[in-house]
């Protein structure tokens, strides 16, 4: 893709408008902070780490039009900011490590001032951008190797270039494949409720000219059953220290499907979406959103009134049925230890 | 429901127009056998049940329009009237089930002439009407057996008063069980593409007062895992004599998963649709259906342009992945016999 995702320019944060894609292409530049949480909340970008990057900008633009009058009320300006970011979405932990990460900046350059604090801030969100760029490269390289020339592999939601700064995790993988020259077919779950498989994933795919094809995700086992999905890679919102893996609702599904059809499955994601200090998937966080984003589509209600729906947004794949996870550092194979960071 | 989902009202064929709920209810009336050859074909009507019934209406009907001047002609003129029908849908059984008899009906009527032969033809047609609401009503109280009184129970699809000429399939379990004063909450599978959990089951279940949750189809796994799903209970379109059974696509998915976590699941489906001359699933057509159907909602295309998609309207559940099959002659329970019809 020819933009990045997330970028800084001219002190704004700037995103591709997901909500508006496959059918617009635009972007939206952004000056308060608080609307780069809406942007967040609203899904205008999404992707465990493209929220990350989104968010350690926002708190970075935010601080530039906080008060120099004393330190503390600096540090209370940027509580503020904390809150605003951190309630945004509760899953994706890449979103809790990109404002602490930016935070912690603000803490190192106490001595040095709050102009200096405030530059530095910039600076590092600004530093978070290429190293998105180049884990997912990394992380890409490492996924290639397991790919067979010939392959047809099978993607939920997207954990693309959409869902980073670019080239993506998951879809980083696809793409290092077809670069070294190996031919694919990339089977596209739609992703219901918010479909961002059928227009993310089949979008950027499409535009970068990987062979791709949509299905509904209730077609995903029949697809195996039948002998046409040889390899699974998905994206990551949270992993637990033990490799338990949250990510978008129909990701274990998935997983027990590759499990009885003998499928690999393989997630895809940086480091900074371990979460050392959650034990097991048991505790991570899921997010429920409006019943709204089910029973109703691009605004037409389709279900009848008065008829309640579940929204769950991840669901919690149990280490057990993960063949790998591919990170920026190497990739760490099952069976995992009760600590993976340290398996790396 | 107030009214049956397929009827014959003065000398015509009368359909609930399944395309419009649950936004509007009204039916159609249908004088000429092409029109009811055309509703199957694009799903005004559906459920194998269903098109069974419709489809011997329809055969009836447009027997009375044929010439009188000799059995040949007659005949003749029947054989193109199941040419159409024969071509509309291809996976359910059902539908050749209803014209195999009604045209047999004819046959035994030829000493008779043709004008008695038209009017037994429609007689067996609305006795084929009777004998729906009966199975499904004797299908209703040997499935509700199986029900606990505080069950939650997971449909896919519609199986309902609307996939048959009423009161149900899989749904009339559901019914049977209320009606006998025990409490369940059912998850209806929104169902994708067309979206028939969403838009029938809801609807009907709803109408009938019994609790009901819309879940999009990724998500049933993550319930099994939760504990929420006690019981699966779908309807099918063929079934092979060893059981093997092809129903809406998704069905096959749900059933590893109910494999994986442990949940029954039971199949609903009165005798004709038991196709005792295909041995196994793997020799029932599947129907594959426009892309649009999965690519646009309500007319909007929300996929990218250019991208392909896969719409395998059916898929095939291997009869060791069903606990029993429910009919209206009684449980046929696992393990299966090469001949599961010669074990009622």
């Amino acid at each position: 893709m020819a933009y990045k995702t997330v970028d800084w320019q001219d002190n704004a944060v700037v995103l591709i408008d997901q909500t508006a894609l496959p059918g617009e292409f635009h972007r939206v530049t952004l000056r308060d902070y608080r609307e780069v949480a809406e942007a967040i909340k609203k899904m205008v970008v999404r992707g465990a780490p493209a929220i990350g990057v989104t968010a350690a900008l926002g708190v970075a633009l935010g601080a530039q039009a906080a008060p120099e009058i004393g330190w503390g009320a600096f540090s209370a300006y940027l509580s503020e900011i904390e809150r605003v970011f951190k309630s945004t979405r509760p899953t994706a932990v890449n979103l809790f490590w990109g404002v602490d990460r930016i935070l912690a900046v603000a803490d190192q350059n106490r001595t040095e001032g709050i102009t200096a604090a405030k530059l530095a801030m910039v600076q590092e969100a600004r530093l978070m951008i290429q190293e998105d760029l180049d884990r997912n490269h990394a992380m890409g390289q490492f996924g290639a190797e397991l790919i067979s020339d010939g392959d047809r592999c099978l993607t939920h939601c997207n954990a693309g270039a959409l869902a980073t700064v670019g080239y993506g995790t998951a879809l980083s993988v696809f793409r290092a494949a077809v670069e070294s020259g190996k031919r694919i077919q990339v089977y596209a779950d739609e992703t219901r409720p918010r479909l961002q498989g059928m227009k993310l994933t089949a979008w950027e795919l499409h535009q970068d000219q990987i062979p791709v094809t949509i299905i509904c995700d209730n077609m995903a086992g029949w697809l195996m059953k039948k002998g046409k999905v040889q390899k699974i890679f998905v994206g990551a919102d949270r992993i637990a220290a033990n490799g338990d893996t949250a990510n978008k609702i129909g990701t274990y599904s998935l997983a027990v499907l590759a499990h009885f059809h003998h499928v690999p499955f393989y997630v895809v994601a940086p480091t900074s979406t371990i979460d050392s200090g959650i034990e097991t998937g048991e505790k991570i966080p899921i997010e429920y959103r409006d019943e709204e984003e089910v029973v109703s589509i691009e605004g037409h209600r389709l279900a009848p009134e008065e008829v309640p729906a579940l929204n769950p947004s991840f669901d919690v794949t149990p280490s057990e049925l993960i063949t790998a996870i591919i990170t920026e550092k190497g990739v760490i194979p099952a069976p995992f230890s009760a600590s993976i960071l340290s398996d790396i």
